[in-house]
């Protein structure tokens, strides 16, 4: 869902990128499990005197991706409402029984993350400092790539254990991993890949990068790159040592901490 | 979409009633095509400080029917929003090139209802008026029972040529069908089935009735009752005699009077 006000601001988000966002979010979710996207449907609900632009703004956005990954448009309803909302369900599929899970994380496996982390919560903090910031498509807070191709790349190779996507945070989603794999989880903090503008913490519990997370055997052999997009190795998979699961992580010093999940919560600042 | 102040209010629905009523909906378009629903997804956002109960109520009504129809719920997302925002998309399948579509109708074809028309305006106009009324399931505006049964009989007995759900009022689905099909309609007025507490009116325009509106050939041997859900004629198809569409009805004296899409237009009362 992409609500007005909680997900984005007609202020600050262009209508394209609104569009491009909401489906990439679906979109990102397909990829999460290694999975080809069919179809798109979208539930749209908008204020009576939103002009016409917008609309057709958003739906150029939202169309220009789905054409990018063939995900036919397939459906849908509108409606009035208060505040802008968009709803956008993804239909992908994978063959039986090869859809990446979260649950299938094992102990002495690699945890690696495609691409940068924290480039679109770096982008939100600006915003909301009032900074104005021109929403160009390089930018993966206004137009986030989902990583179909190497979520499919993965799953086709048999190369990753478990995955999820990162919309929560690094930390948050790293422990859904976890606590559904029923292991624990040792992050390098040194090896996190920052984007440009970005920090450590960003990077950490910053959500809405839609970069993949994913296990892989100590076996496996990884690209340094799958269809372009950086692999980094971050941590390790060790076995659960309490009945809570838990994940830390490990400095340059060699300091253990605990990472404890703390999603970058958009909810809390409005 | 099912969204709180637009398509229902607290005051006036019980939980319960808003979740069975937001499933119905999308059933219902399945119905319309002679489709098996398959699955649901479910995007729910909702205001910080709504009682838990609530929730806990609008998905035991949702769950309840998706139970009867053997539609899991597969799926969804869940947000913040101002306004109860509710978006449920269905999933149904039909043998290829066996749905029914609102394309089909051809010339000399009967007009067909299920059941009972203007219950859910009629309830819906006590409501507005300030009656507090108890939702009860066999009031078809607190509970409607999407048509399943029957759209999926029709399509598998090959008896109707054209269907639609009627979720805006006769006169507008009629005229979906009429305008997608090329074709003229006329409607008997006495041969409407009005449900008891409404009246004509309300019966051509008001929405959201869920009952299903189809077409079938002179020749089709139709049966008075389909899983128990009575089958009323209420009219024919003819050959379009001008280049736009036209619905006419008829009433007991014979007098033809063009009849105007009017759907009952929830929106505008808000």
């Amino acid at each position: 869902m992409c609500i007005e006000d909680i997900h984005f601001r007609r202020e600050w988000h262009p209508a394209r990128s609104v569009g491009h966002r909401c489906l990439a979010r679906g979109l990102s979710d397909i990829a999460a499990m290694g999975g080809e996207p069919l179809a798109c449907f979208l539930s749209l609900a908008i204020p009576s005197d939103l002009p016409q632009r917008w609309v057709k703004d958003f739906m150029g956005g939202l169309l220009h991706l789905a054409n990018l990954f063939r995900t036919p448009l397939s459906g849908g309803d509108t409606s009035a409402a208060e505040k802008i909302t968009a709803d956008i369900v993804v239909l992908g599929q994978v063959p039986a029984g090869a859809a990446l899970l979260r649950s299938k994380a094992r102990p002495g496996d690699r945890i690696c993350v495609t691409g940068e982390l924290g480039e679109s919560p770096a982008t939100l903090e600006r915003l909301y400092s009032g900074e104005k910031i021109s929403a160009t498509t390089s930018n993966r807070h206004f137009y986030p790539t989902p990583r179909i191709e190497v979520g499919r790349w993965l799953r086709k190779n048999k190369l990753a254990t478990a995955m999820i996507d990162i919309s929560d945070g690094l930390s948050v989603d790293l422990a859904h991993i976890c606590q559904e794999s029923r292991v624990d989880g040792v992050v390098h903090l040194e090896a996190i890949p920052i984007a440009k503008g970005a920090d450590l913490s960003l990077a950490l519990h910053g959500g809405e990068d839609y970069e993949l997370l994913f296990t892989a055997p100590k076996s496996a052999k990884l690209p340094k790159r799958i269809g372009g997009v950086p692999i980094t190795e971050i941590g390790e998979i060790l076995a659960k040592r309490t009945k809570q699961t838990t994940v830390r992580s490990i400095d340059s010093a060699g300091r253990l901490k605990p990472l404890r999940p703390a999603g970058w919560e958009h909810f809390s600042r409005n």
